[in-house]
């Protein structure tokens, strides 16, 4: 009904945003608020060695009591990330962010990383898509009558 | 398609966590990791005075190096927010979040706060409303053919 990840990325563009491991809190902070993103990425050699948010923010430095530009991304950052792959189609990857309560997912073509896919891009997409999905059908139906 | 804000929140339920303004951003965090939350609303009066978010966190708190234990919710909490009603459509509340990059809905009765939705509340009812009107527009399709 709303096609596949692939369509969204072409849509929103594969730009995804990385930090290094060793960076501070305060660094990804300031990069995060610059870009106007809720994660960075956290590359490891080829793969993805984790992802930093918002969550990791309030939960692992605010709520812990540690010092913002003393703290590295990698000591904080979330190592268990769900990746996609670009032929998903769009409903199970929303079903994958409702289940397990993610906000972000990279997108992952074999070892190639493509793009990354919010919570918030998921939800415009349907927006746009569902007006087309009204038409199509209403045509559909007053086609056949 | 989707049916009314008053119906998410009769699914969700009307839970609203709350702070007062002169709680720090130390006591706003962890009740919002607590109740594994994004935002609390800062109560006026009888109205809403402001929401307090994580992107308030990361960019006047974290970003601006202001110490969480001797901040004041008031001092760094969004002033300026999108009440929706329940009677509203889904469809509007998803294209007010899009539009205005919101992740948090404060719902209003007149002057009454009935429940709060959030980006990830709007994907859920998404998710679990497609696949329902998947099987009806089929049922009507294959009921005229």
């Amino acid at each position: 009904m709303y096609g596949f990840v692939s369509s969204v990325l072409a849509e929103k563009g594969r730009q995804v945003y990385t930090i290094p491991r060793a960076a501070t809190v305060s660094e990804a902070v300031r990069e995060m608020n610059e870009k106007g993103v809720g994660s960075l990425l956290v590359m490891g050699e080829r793969r993805p060695a984790g992802i930093f948010t918002e969550r990791d923010v309030l939960r692992r430095v605010v709520d812990a009591d540690r010092d913002p530009a003393l703290t590295r991304v990698g000591e904080v950052m979330t190592r268990d990330i769900a990746a996609i792959d670009p032929a998903w189609h769009v409903e199970d990857a929303m079903r994958l962010m409702t289940e397990r309560r993610l906000r972000h997912l990279p997108v992952m073509d074999g070892d190639d990383l493509v793009g990354m896919i919010s919570i918030g891009d998921l939800l415009r997409w349907v927006t746009i898509n569902q007006e087309d999905h009204i038409r199509a059908m209403t045509e559909y139906i007053n086609g056949r009558a």
